[in-house]
């Protein structure tokens, strides 16, 4: 089954906005196997956007319009497809009354041009849209369907997914579900998941396995396919528990969680607290640990100590051990911890330091030390990591956080 | 003239990667007024990105292909620009040898696929890659003009910039050249700005005057059209001069700086180094100081004071001043501002404190209270930022670099 996009907005055509709606379609159509052979962007204009519709429904077996069903007078989708459909535009009196009581219930005068989208294609349907006032539309043409739905991203994505999807599927003559499972790891590179996984991935065609790389984590997507919700589960299950125990401590979370998310419900679960002490990273790493609501349960603070000597003076670390080993150091990392722990009362700390780049600091660029002291123990560890002073500073504070998790649960690190 | 763009790639289909390589092939072209109606992004498939060649052809004065000029298998460019056109490739054999060269130079095996990189359309041209090993392709038909330029923005962006703009604007015409300098401010919304500026607006053909937004910042963009780089400079030169009058200390930067730029060369300037207190932005004020290279000869560090004691046992805010007038509070802010720099041994710190929500913290969301003292001056401000605990967090973050340069030109704030 093939799909096409048509994006239509003119401030897409002139680089105002970047047109994400776009490959967010086709990332979605492609985990359902569909195929996709053109996406094209249109401006706001009836005639390119009414022969933009007929050249897709001539050649694609669905097509997917986003955009241009809002109120204003530039809002031209529907139009377009009733020109290139020939078949008139109708009226929902029920959904237009809907509009008046909501802006009634606001109490502020209802502008008129809201009335343009309780309008749709005869003989197709409105498609609810419950984050916005533009409902989507959604209907049948010699065989081939054809949906238009909000630019708005949150919209569109909503309408797609809970809509557009099940009606694709279900006109593919597929009435399986399909389910997928994203096992999050950090700490081993792609080749080294998928080394450890072959056997699987080659097995794999039902359930299937894929490898995402993101920012340095490896995400593992497990995906099956059955004649129900239940069925599909029973299927990934047991794949998913042999890739997690073959992946072992490097998998830190599942489908949509984030190590700040993983950390801070490990440290509260434990009822410890956490302070920093960062000189590299500048504060990146608190900033994430405070990104969440609700942080401040966990979190105490931090010291920047992006100066040499402010790692004496306000964390402690004693001249000796600069002097010694380096700023770039384990033990001046171990220390940093030990002395945020004091200075900020916390049970854990975690510690960075390391020459970001294009400089070199005592080390060559991309080189980082972390260190972790819990109540139990205290660890430090020395990264590689490539790339430019902003990539270095990221995966640095992604490694500290992906760090702390493994220091609490008491797994330290591996390899 | 009209230009139309088609992006080559299967990834681009499977939403793998973005387009943003239209989008910033749409800006340059509205910036320089040509006119663009679509865009379309097809797979690597010979069949498919031909005929997409031929329609655009056939509709635009001018097409830009991106992608697909590549040494591998599936880059079929130069192949379907030969079947839309009907015209032969030939062979560069003076590229062909100066690759072999290259290859030579690092001591490696050359890769005989390389070499349908030296291919060109016959009667067309190269246009020369210094940042990679795929040249452009240029070429015209019935006085249409077709490029071909690298995916890789970089690559892409520099061949457009310093070719394909030129060739356009000489077959459209025009042999002025265009010169744009932006003048960035903070402080004022977009809607202030322009009312002040409302009569140079619309008064404005060449130069003429567009605002862009962005993250809480005012672009004025000044662009000018002559007969040669100085007199284009020449027209933009007394309004830029009326534009810096009227917005006055709002004005931070020009063309590419950002305030992270700024503050830190004006710090430098008066011989100061800076340090932060952070409650609410939890260190990203100091991540934002810190991540140009050189920025160690300015920021000592920072204290993130999550946690109320820390405010107290680390800045040494008096518990009395925190009771008195709460957390988030203009009092509170400057004690930590001002124990900031005794902390951190600076001549200037910069405090924030305030409630990012979605739970309110003493004060609604969004209350944001900034203070900064230098060695001659301290005030605090408070800003009541809309929007969810990332944006609010993100603004506030601008914020305070933006009331750093104020306060150490001693120009404080304005309205």
């Amino acid at each position: 089954m093939i799909v096409e996009v048509i994006a239509v907005g003119t401030e897409l055509l002139l680089g105002q906005i970047v047109n994400t709606n776009a490959s967010w379609i086709g990332a979605r159509l492609a985990e359902h196997g569909f195929d996709a052979h053109h996406q094209v962007v249109v401006g706001d204009n009836l005639g390119r956007l009414t022969e933009a519709i007929r050249v897709a429904l001539g050649r694609a077996d669905a097509t997917i319009i986003t955009g241009g069903i809002g109120p204003t007078p530039d809002d031209l989708t529907r139009q377009a497809m009733s020109a290139a459909t020939g078949r008139p535009l109708v009226f929902n009196e029920a959904y237009a009354q809907e509009l008046r009581a909501r802006w009634a219930a606001m109490g502020r005068a209802f502008p008129e041009n809201n009335l343009q989208q309780a309008e749709y294609l005869e003989g197709g349907e409105q498609l609810p849209n419950p984050k916005g006032t533009a409902p989507g539309l959604c209907s049948e043409h010699d065989g081939k369907l054809l949906f238009a739905l909000p630019g708005v991203p949150p919209e569109m994505q909503l309408l797609l997914t809970d809509h557009v999807i099940p009606r694709l599927r279900r006109a593919s003559g597929d009435t399986s579900v399909l389910i997928s499972r994203v096992v999050r790891t950090w700490g081993r590179g792609e080749s080294a998941v998928a080394e450890l996984l072959d056997d699987l991935y080659r097995a794999s065609t039902n359930p299937s396995i894929a490898y995402l790389a993101s920012a340095g984590e490896i995400k593992v997507r497990i995906s099956a396919k059955a004649e129900s919700t239940d069925a599909a589960e029973r299927l990934i299950g047991p794949v998913e528990a042999e890739v997690r125990d073959r992946l072992g401590s490097s998998v830190f979370g599942t489908d949509e969680e984030t190590i700040e998310e993983v950390v801070l419900r490990e440290l509260e679960q434990r009822g410890w607290s956490i302070g920093t002490a960062e000189s590299m990273t500048a504060g990146l790493v608190a900033g994430r640990l405070t990104a969440r609501p609700g942080s401040s349960k966990v979190v105490r603070g931090g010291a920047v100590t992006y100066s040499t000597d402010l790692k004496e003076s306000v964390l402690g670390v004693g001249r000796d051990i600069i002097d010694t080993h380096g700023v770039v150091s384990a033990e001046t990392a171990l220390a940093m911890a030990a002395g945020a722990r004091r200075l900020l009362d916390a049970d854990v700390a975690v510690a960075v330091t390391g020459s970001a780049g294009p400089d070199p600091q005592e080390q060559p660029p991309g080189t980082v030390v972390l260190a972790v002291e819990t109540p139990e123990d205290a660890r430090a560890r020395t990264l590689k990591l490539p790339g430019d002073r902003e990539r270095v500073r990221t995966y640095a504070t992604t490694a500290a956080l992906h760090l702390v998790r493994l220091a609490v649960r008491g797994h330290w690190w591996h390899g």
